[in-house]
């Protein structure tokens, strides 16, 4: 039913590129430069309909899903099938190799151009955390997928091994210690999909994209699993694509936690074996045979 | 001649809420819920001359630091003397505490207002790593500072011990887990200020915002010191404040690499005592009385 991520590259490419740096050891004197492997983050812009809707930096490769993740978490296109094709236009990258530089998404007939004007005034910016909107409020009345009729339940086991799961699926992290990552699962932990990028957001949006085309949109039932911190955007997301669960490594936010339990998301944080620490929705979480209460 | 950061709160409160979590262990049936701490995160509207300008999610606290720090790094104003007087606008809080919902800067005489035109259609997200510009060439036109002039030579001892004042100096993560920080040393490594955000953007601009008033712009000489990650937008907001060395605790990406070799600035990651890896800039990091070498 649900593709295996098996096989699949992850960042899609090695997502690393070689730059020659010195490492200097306190106590010792400077030795010579070598190669060293960093994350590569070059910029991507995505237009739709021929407007630019965004430029983003990011770790290259499944672009096609980053664009459509975005797009469809911000609430600005109504569901995959709003995109009838991706056009890429494609530069040089900095190692030589082909790298696309930007993205044009044509809209199927009949769906309406996304209202970019009310936005505009917003998030001019390259900096993290910058909301797209002017309120919590506003974000709010985006989104579309109840949380509340979501039954499915996750065993706290299962929630707590997702980190670990994660990290085996990563390939680049190990050489260069500089990519975010995200997973989709199903309630029985099983990863449908891993990516990563220098942008937790970006991460966050590959592997939505991938999911809306090839698991279902909105995601009832799923759990999405992020390396890091849960912000209040990254909860956002969630909520968009109707993803019931939301497992941090890291800690969350305030926003993140208030956003979790206004909408009836399952809010996991602090995820590390065997403990984990429930900010919302503890009621989809079974703890020995029982379902945990709020 | 530079006030010290001695006294002040890092994130001007306590940066942190109380919730109720349920801690979950995986042997252990679910106990009762209990407070928790977990770090502020409330949207901040930033109006440049009755213009809306950009929404932040940001960490309550040195809201006036963090509008002056962004709209200076990206080029929107041309100093800290561009700025007549800032309006706060008082909402309330998650706690019941007055909160800055949104900051109104009025322009000196003869300033000219931002021109937010050729930058509308990019960024209306909340994405982490959302480039501003059109491209790269787009950022490099927007920078004011040579940094090839700044002949400040920073120990490599100095340098790798500035991850461990900057974890001292950080009063709110201890609790929270959720914050990152950032520091702007003195080539002594002397912490002129310390502060924190659950954005690593704004921990960045209300550190640069606070420098430009009370130490000078550009920051000719200094250091700044991240908590994470060096990404492109960080090593861009650098290189705008004029600040020649940027030190990041974790990796750098390709673009940070790239951007720095082409500024003249120097880059250290994985800053972890005793080691530190030098990307670019070497010559500016003194290895047992003798600068490096690229």
């Amino acid at each position: 039913m649900v593709p295996p991520a098996a096989g699949q590259s992850p960042a899609g490419g090695s997502g690393a590129v070689e730059v020659v740096r010195l490492r200097v050891d306190g106590g010792e004197p400077a030795r010579e430069p070598r190669p060293d492997s960093v994350a590569v983050e070059e910029p991507l812009e995505v237009r739709v309909a021929g407007a630019a809707v965004v430029v983003t930096m990011r770790t290259p490769g499944h672009d096609d899903d980053l664009a459509l993740g975005f797009l469809l978490t911000e609430g600005l296109l109504p569901g995959p099938s709003a995109v009838a094709r991706t056009t890429a236009c494609v530069d040089e990258g900095v190692d030589g190799e082909p790298l696309v530089g930007s993205l044009e998404l044509a809209l199927a007939d009949g769906v309406p151009v996304p209202d970019l004007e009310g936005r505009r005034t917003f998030g001019m910016t390259s900096a993290c955390g910058v909301c797209g909107s002017a309120s919590v409020d506003a974000v709010r009345a985006r989104t579309g997928a109840n949380l509340w009729r979501d039954d499915v339940v996750v065993d706290a086991a299962v929630l707590a091994g997702l980190p670990d799961r994660l990290r085996e699926a990563q390939r680049v992290f190990a050489r260069t210690g500089g990519l975010h990552a995200a997973g989709l699962a199903g309630a029985d932990g099983e990863l449908l999909v891993v990516r990563e990028d220098v942008g937790r957001h970006n991460a966050v949006d590959k592997v939505l994209g991938w999911a809306a085309r090839e698991v279902g949109w909105p995601l009832t039932g799923h759990v999405l699993v992020v390396s890091g911190r849960a912000s209040f955007e990254l909860a956002q997301k969630a909520w968009m694509a109707g993803v019931p669960v939301l497992a941090a490594v890291s800690a969350p936010s305030s926003l993140a936690v208030q956003l979790a339990r206004e909408a009836g998301m399952t809010l996991a944080g602090f995820v590390r074996p065997p403990t984990l620490n429930l900010y919302a929705g503890a009621h989809r979480v079974r703890v020995h045979g029982l379902a945990g209460d709020e």
